[in-house]
């Protein structure tokens, strides 16, 4: 298997009050991952809540993450920033740390023209030295990548994979054939967005990049595993199991659900950056509800 | 007049490449609008690239603007930032450093929630203890306020204006009235969007928070003038003298044409930061020729 391929699991990134990194909780969250099996971990995604965090406390938490995997599991590092110069500066930073890949989304504020994303990933992709996948999220920045954008990106070196999130019209056979049309062979398209995962994968996707894995990887493994041996059968089962949460990660954004389940699975508190609010008691209850048949999937 | 009223002018933050600051053209861009007799200077907004600074540069940017401007225009800062942390740090530093107000825009990652915005503005207004504008601007933050949410904002202490989009439908005296009947008697309503600016203002916007003033107040003053006076024939005048300049603004975007004009008014060079691109040569013609027509605006 190659880097963007299998089960990618992305973790929070737990801080304080005051901003700064919990190492032995993230740790925590990683030792859950590597023991799963997971195929990767996608540190400091979306998930990981790396828009909200400096350059210093996202350096800082790549350290923590590296020291603890200690190679077990090969490491992802997601590197947006608004800016290119932050980016790049990220980028290698993430090199020398020991990351094993990277994951570029094109963060803005003024609207940006392919041409600019180009760019954008052209430097970072340069300055990085690393296997990166395109991470492709319109939901947060707000860019929208056409096929003929990635098949440009495809060509640079050192970009490998797209992350790309559900197809609006559910046809993820008919747009990986269009890309991989487009694209080298050994292209990685791969999809985030946890509730049409089953059906990505089943569809020939090569990687699900996954929220709930950050902290349900047993379960998010079994589903993966089953759909990539076309299982289709054990594959349903898993994700019916899932289907509640699947209706609250809709809801109120996985990124609010995901904080919520720290609390019931026991860890010690954590809150999301503000301006983002914790959930409130009464959703809080309905994703413990939401939890209980996920504890009787047979893993 | 009070603060959030007349023309705001919108500087752009002059940077070298390493993202520093270059004061002294800074103070030559405010020295402009200064003697133009522009009714405040709205530092740090979009077209000061707020979201792209770090703290550290957004904090002596506006030291240097207090400097320079000395009290003689009303300055007004843009806070926004994706954590409320930073934002609260920032409208603190505004109070300190003498700024007269400040300009909130909600940026976001995740997409924010009505009742996160409300909270995320009623720990900024409080940490700042100024006058406060809700800058009302999707194209960048894409999160969008119904009348519902600034009327609720409206009843916080120190949030004293709101600074709106052009309205699709283009029924600013419609959009006034319903957002009057809502809030407070002395809640301000201005509007960005300068190729909308004449007609925002003829139909009794309270403010004109314009970007090309940043460069060219002398017309953009003018405008403003004849448009609160009620002087439709001349407001077209002038209006009518801008329209290529509003042409290029809607296809390239106002932030990357502001830099165009620097160059073509002889500045010394300066650059969007990237991944924003400066225009090409073509596109950079187009600019010159588009000012041509505003150097014959009698003003």
């Amino acid at each position: 298997m190659t880097l963007f391929t299998g089960l990618s699991a992305f973790p929070l990134t737990p801080t304080d009050d005051d901003g700064e990194l919990k190492p032995e909780l993230l740790q925590r969250f990683l030792e859950r991952i590597v023991a799963a099996g997971a195929d990767s971990i996608g540190l400091l995604g979306s998930t990981g809540g790396y828009a909200y965090l400096t350059p210093e406390v996202r350096k800082r938490t790549l350290r923590a993450a590296v020291e603890c995997i200690a190679g077990r599991t090969p490491l992802i590092v997601g590197v947006g920033a608004l800016t290119t110069d932050v980016a790049e500066d990220l980028a290698r930073d993430a090199r020398e740390a020991g990351a094993d890949g990277l994951l570029l989304a094109p963060m803005s504020y003024q609207p940006l023209t392919d041409e600019e994303v180009f760019r954008h990933f052209e430097a970072v992709a340069a300055a990085g030295e690393l296997p990166l996948c395109i991470y492709n999220n319109p939901g947060t920045t707000k860019f929208t990548f056409g096929p003929d954008l990635i098949a440009r990106l495809a060509e640079l070196p050192n970009v490998t994979a797209v992350k790309m999130p559900l197809p609006a019209d559910g046809d993820y056979a008919g747009e990986m054939q269009r890309l991989r049309a487009m694209t080298p062979e050994d292209f990685a398209i791969g999809y985030s967005g946890d509730w049409g995962a089953k059906d990505a994968l089943l569809a020939g996707g090569a990687c699900w990049y996954s929220v709930v894995a950050g902290l349900l990887p047993e379960p998010a493994r079994a589903l993966t595993r089953a759909a990539l041996a076309g299982n289709a059968a054990d594959a349903e089962r898993i994700d019916h199991a899932f289907a509640p949460l699947w209706a609250l990660f809709r809801e109120f954004g996985s990124f609010r659900v995901m904080f919520a389940i720290t609390d019931i699975l026991g860890f010690e508190p954590i809150t999301p950056p503000r301006p983002i609010l914790t959930l409130d008691q009464a959703c809080h209850t309905r994703v413990e509800d939401a939890l209980r048949p996920l504890l009787q999937v047979v893993v």
